[in-house]
């Protein structure tokens, strides 16, 4: 056994064990993440955030001065970005004093992103690349077949829209989705169910690929605001409640098929303390 | 906000935030007990485990120089014990150096209580009072009416043996069983399925009233030993597998309907740290 020193936090729900690792001497093993991301036996998170200086990073070519978030999924595999987990990053440099300002960049395997904060420090808002909405295709869940609409922000999205909000509450999202066609979807795929409300505003679960239902998605919040405003080529924004809470998405005008987002919402910190973990 | 001081540990996977209150000064409301056991907001845990002086329970009338353990459920509300608490709960007071000595007695809602441990202070034994089996009844899950057995740990259990351990994997225990005859749970009861193996050993999952599937139920594994050994009014053991490790429970020969049992299983610390609660 060692001992490490950790923090949790959380985005919307969507939970981190985060690892401040100075001197990259905290590098965890698959086996290691899948210990601190077990909700029974470890800490419990969707996800672990390794803080470690850039120029520690072998495939990290941006300034090495940055803060690189070191993502990695529960099970132990690495993640190029996560729009939840980078807010709550920031928030844990801000409160480290790791950087200063209201305005920062960090690291990320998806290349540098920007964040802003506002003046409490509470919420952040984080460019998240672009969106692109796809074909039409067709999710099965529960043994209901569901029209859906494809989206891409970097990682692979399906689009439900169901008519009430009862419904949306009463599926079971334990049962993983499947779709047609099976091409459509070679690494598999999120699939968000959504129930628009009052103009802007937008309700959804999400059924992460590998993982089951989590509180909240960063990337499949811009893919439903993408998907929503899909026949509005100027700028636009769009709330997103997910059962964790709600975020703002920010779209761009349309650019050929694809449009820049910016992702606001909260990030928390709720604990810090140390933990023992296994030496492999 | 207000920080408190927390660790966490669990038995066979049933897992607590344990605080220590040396004067009674962090005796938490059922919002924060909720907060803490929040698995994406909070720390996570099946309960809270306060560590609290005997003399400063107001309901507690037995020695007051040991220790209480105050155990409440994730949702907030009061419970009497908790065969799994109860050992992370010794182990707590062993590495905090609040007792001494491999057998000690701890104070708990269902009176008090002694514990033993092992050489290496990982394995705790717990007396756990007497258990009674009682009527069959009928549990019906997921559209299949199944035969049971009642039992009586201080909560009530029902006891279901199914033929393989395929057929227990596939269980959904997402699905909340429902009773017959109707009266003979008032308040609910606690579901064990299981599968007898070789001779002393049996594996089993649960669902417990109010939770849903939890790794492990400390009552649950000693309601199952008494119902596999229903038939021997000898003193005998019996090693119950659940999803979280396993665990021995020992039964004392039978006096009249009822029977002493003792629960032995591993307790595990894995945090200790610093959490932000709300102040109400």
């Amino acid at each position: 056994m060692q001992t490490w020193s950790f923090a949790k936090g959380h985005g919307t729900g969507n939970d981190f064990v985060i690892l401040l690792d100075r001197h990259g001497m905290t590098d965890p093993s698959p086996a290691q993440v899948a210990m601190l991301c077990d909700r029974h036996t470890g800490i419990g998170g969707d996800g672990v955030l390794r803080v470690v200086p850039g120029h520690l990073v072998d495939d990290w070519t941006g300034d090495p001065d940055l803060w690189f978030m070191d993502y990695r999924n529960a099970d132990g595999s690495v993640a190029q970005m996560c729009g939840n987990g980078v807010r709550v990053f920031a928030r844990y440099l801000l409160e480290q004093g790791l950087v200063e300002g209201q305005t920062f960049t960090v690291g990320t395997r998806a290349g540098a992103r920007q964040v802003t904060t506002d003046v409490h420090g509470e919420q952040f808002t984080v460019a998240m690349g672009e969106v692109t909405v796809g074909e039409d295709v067709e999710i099965e869940h529960d043994g209901v077949r569901h029209r859906a609409t494809s989206a891409d922000v970097g990682n692979p999205h399906a689009v439900v829209v169901l008519d009430t909000l009862d419904t949306l509450q009463r599926l079971d999202l334990h049962r993983s989705p499947g779709w047609h066609p099976a091409e459509a979807f070679p690494a598999g795929v999120n699939v968000e169910f959504i129930v628009p409300g009052e103009p802007g505003r937008v309700a959804m679960r999400v059924h992460e690929r590998g993982v089951g239902e989590t509180q909240s998605c960063g990337t499949g919040t811009v893919a439903v605001a993408a998907v929503v405003g899909r026949d509005r080529s100027e700028a636009h924004t769009c709330q997103v409640v997910v059962p964790g809470g709600t975020v703002t998405v920010e779209l761009a005008e349309l650019h050929g098929t694809g449009r820049q987002a910016r992702l606001t919402g909260p990030a928390v910190l709720v604990a810090e303390g140390d933990v023992h973990v296994p030496t492999t």
